[in-house]
């Protein structure tokens, strides 16, 4: 056999570096299982439970039939004779297939998108701000997560051995730590405080900051809210102080607002930082900000069809050009994405067909949400050695673990991270499948984990005991 | 105003260096012309012919009903209820839903697909070429670019001050020197032969590979099949001769197969690379290779739903491991676009109720397409100063044009290549829009601009007639 062309060796060492916990070693292994249940082998669960990623419909949440049937009815046009589907679906089904070339979503689209669609985007932003958005702000995306790695890539530059930095939470994402190791950015971890429910520290971003300084160009700043995985919703407060301490410094500001419907907490609002700047006035409406969106949360959790936004506000014209060169080579988002992401942000209205329905599916999947988040973090501070952070929105839990001595000691000899080997134990006991917080990141020393809030009410409470049960156990082991 | 935080100044410079021609200026002023025409302005035509871009459904082709109702039934199950769906659209349908998670196509799938589907791939490959292929093997993607890109990307790096080096034809489908420059990758062009209806000259790559071997290290080796925009279909000898100047030099090869579907000329077969490398035996059968297939060419030109797939063959376990981890982090591809991919590479049988139309749809627009094809060469070669290869494949003609050393002069004048200002006067003068050569590479002091035969039939006719009109007066206004 010859030398193989690529090999580990020499490809892309900022390839090997990313991380990308939420699909890693865990899940892979949790796929496996499944596999080894479905032919037979004897396990101490019957069922594997993924509450590794936020995909609602993956564990049971229930298509919005609204949508489904807009995007039915732009691929087969003839349901547009058919009685069973409303008249808001077919008008609006019209209206995206006027926007494609030849009428077909089997053209390509303009690379920022249809025209039309990014119009809606531009009028749900501005009824929801109450502040003016401009549809040529606006680029539709196959998910947020290719808007966001390509207005990061906008910052690469490596040619003056100081790389641009990048600041984001930690815990955070791992989208963004994957894409900044990929594109070889220097990654600017700021904790988040865990005492105040997960809220911004400005003086911890103080520290990270300065110590950044010193060993890169810092460029760009990233907030997550609501938070994943911290479920934390920032409060007005906090988000003026964040904008205040970007523009102090000069940073482009990245605000990754996915979870934007999902607020659960009495008391939290959802907040944009584009209305916040803009309430703010000058200076602060004149920074830079890019913000995201995706139908892949929210109610819809429509994650398999790839339908997100970006909203660039007061990028410099000639990098606007020079990012949308860069897209067109990817030629378009899917459209049928795009379709999606048309009813998000234009659904039906009081007084159409559909209204009631839409309503109420929308409603029960968040207020099931908004009670999951109860039940998930009262389970967890009641197990003795866990505590566990309020969820005020988004989908996920990211609770404390007290790891015996014993434990974290065994975990170094099987060469894992304590909360590794804790996941690794929880998933071979019990078939339920979190992510280690060290894929999130955590402060030293401390140990958590990631879950969602997602399996459905009968299956969540059936997990949170095998997990009390499993914890009580683990402890007792390596005590 | 603050100065901006990203600026052409400070901002990746291989964004700015990229270029895709297939979207450049010129589309964008046919995109604005389209506007003016619609708002009443006068024009010397009626209408905007976007010549520019393989769009099928664009330029007025329907799509296969089939795919559609596949996809459809998938989106809205309660469709597999109404009786006018029939039983083959319904079974594939039931199938791909079945490999989603929670039976929805909403749901995040595998960041390499859907299993099911990619099985269906590598059993389609196995009965195209008659040798085993993987389902491992196959991964699948958000049309064929994104495949593309995600494997060149593995090769990328930049600690020995040698780039490693990428060969492609020129003229090329141009997303590759577009991420050759957005990876900082370093081009190696060999040109296609002309007088051998752009054929591959081995002397020719001969040379390139070995004057880029003084300034790079030459990994990868991309070859298209059928050629874009050349038209051109490799005969198999040519195919047998290119893999072994690639196993000489030790490159990964890159097949670009997209146009798979699109052979018209008599005499004219696909060959796969993968057939012919398997045929070949050891060593050649052990070769790094990656073959590319799309659903947005060939019959279906489901261009805006996204699907494509890679074949990744005889990859360095441990790279492939890499090369997964990389594509997790974007989550998955649109699994409609991967639904799209299971109606193409399994397709109704005989004996199932969509056979014959599906027949006849798919042998409606080959047909069209083979007669368009020719009648594009015919009136292109019919015009004095144009000469034009026979369009054995794909879905593009590329004719050279002479232009008089007065219109050069004045293109020089203006600032554009000359074939760039011919192009715009093209589109200012007739409304058609066409790509100049030198988006996609031409020898120094030839002139060629690419067109797709995509219009319909009578549209065609009439682009024709008006581009001989112009051509002529052209001339005989700088001659
Ligand atoms: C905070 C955050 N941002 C972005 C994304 C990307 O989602 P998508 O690409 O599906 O829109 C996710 C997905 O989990 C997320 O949690
Ligand atoms: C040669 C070639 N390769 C790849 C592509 C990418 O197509 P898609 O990303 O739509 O699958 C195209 C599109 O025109 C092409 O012509």
């Amino acid at each position: 056999m010859d030398q193989r062309v690529v090999t580990l060796d020499n490809m892309n060492p900022h390839v090997i570096k990313m991380e990308y916990a939420v699909r890693g070693p865990l899940v892979i292994r949790a796929t496996q299982l499944e596999k080894e249940l479905q032919a037979g082998a004897q396990k101490p669960f019957s069922v594997v439970t993924k509450a590794n990623i936020g995909d609602a419909h993956a564990m049971g949440q229930k298509p919005i039939t609204f949508i489904r049937q807009v995007v039915s009815i732009c691929l087969t046009p003839t349901l547009l004779d058919d009685p069973s589907f409303p008249d808001d679906a077919k008008q609006r089904a019209r209206e995206v297939m006027a926007g494609c070339k030849g009428s077909s979503l089997g053209s390509y689209s303009d690379s920022a998108g249809i025209e039309s669609i990014r119009r809606h985007v531009a009028s749900y932003i501005q009824a929801r701000d109450g502040h003016p958005s401009s549809w040529e702000n606006i680029i539709l995306c196959s998910g947020a997560s290719e808007g966001i790695r390509g207005i990061m890539k906008l910052m690469v530059r490596h040619d003056n051995g100081n790389k641009p930095g990048v600041m984001i939470p930690i815990p955070q994402y791992p989208l963004y730590s994957a894409s900044i190791a990929e594109f070889d950015l220097h990654q600017i971890g700021y904790y988040l405080d865990e005492s105040t429910n997960w809220g911004l520290d400005l003086s911890e971003m103080e520290r990270a900051y300065e110590e950044a300084k010193a060993v890169c160009t810092p460029k760009a700043l990233v907030v997550i809210n609501p938070g994943n995985p911290t479920g934390n919703v920032l409060s007005r407060e906090n988000i003026e102080a964040v904008i205040k301490f970007a523009h102090e410094r000069n940073l482009f500001l990245f605000a990754d607002e996915v979870y934007q419907d999902n607020v659960y907490a009495d008391g939290c609002k959802f907040h944009s930082f584009k209305k916040v700047t803009s309430e703010m006035g000058a200076p602060y409406n004149q920074m830079e900000l890019a913000s995201f969106m995706s139908c892949s949360k929210g109610y819809m959790g429509e994650c398999g069809l790839r339908g997100g936004y970006a909203e660039v506000t007061n990028m410099d014209p000639e990098v606007k050009t020079m990012y949308l060169k860069s897209i067109s080579a990817k030629l378009c988002p899917t459209t049928l994405g795009q379709a999606v992401m048309a009813c998000v942000v234009n659904p039906p209205r009081e007084g159409e067909p559909s209204y009631e329905q839409f309503l109420t599916e929308k409603k029960g999947v968040l207020s099931s949400l908004a009670q999951r988040a109860k039940m998930v973090v009262e389970a967890f501070n009641s197990v003795p050695g866990m505590s566990c952070n309020i969820v005020q929105g988004a989908m996920y839990a990211f609770p404390q673990i007290m790891l015996p001595e014993k434990a974290i000691a065994a975990a170094r000899k099987a060469g894992q991270e304590p909360d590794v080997f804790y996941a690794f134990q929880l998933l071979e006991n019990t078939g339920i499948c979190i992510v280690p917080g060290s894929g999130f990141g955590q402060r030293p020393g401390t140990y958590h984990f990631r879950t969602t809030i997602l399996p459905q009410p009968e299956m969540l409470k059936t997990m949170l005991e095998k997990f009390r049960e499993f914890h009580t156990k683990f402890v007792e082991q390596y005590q």
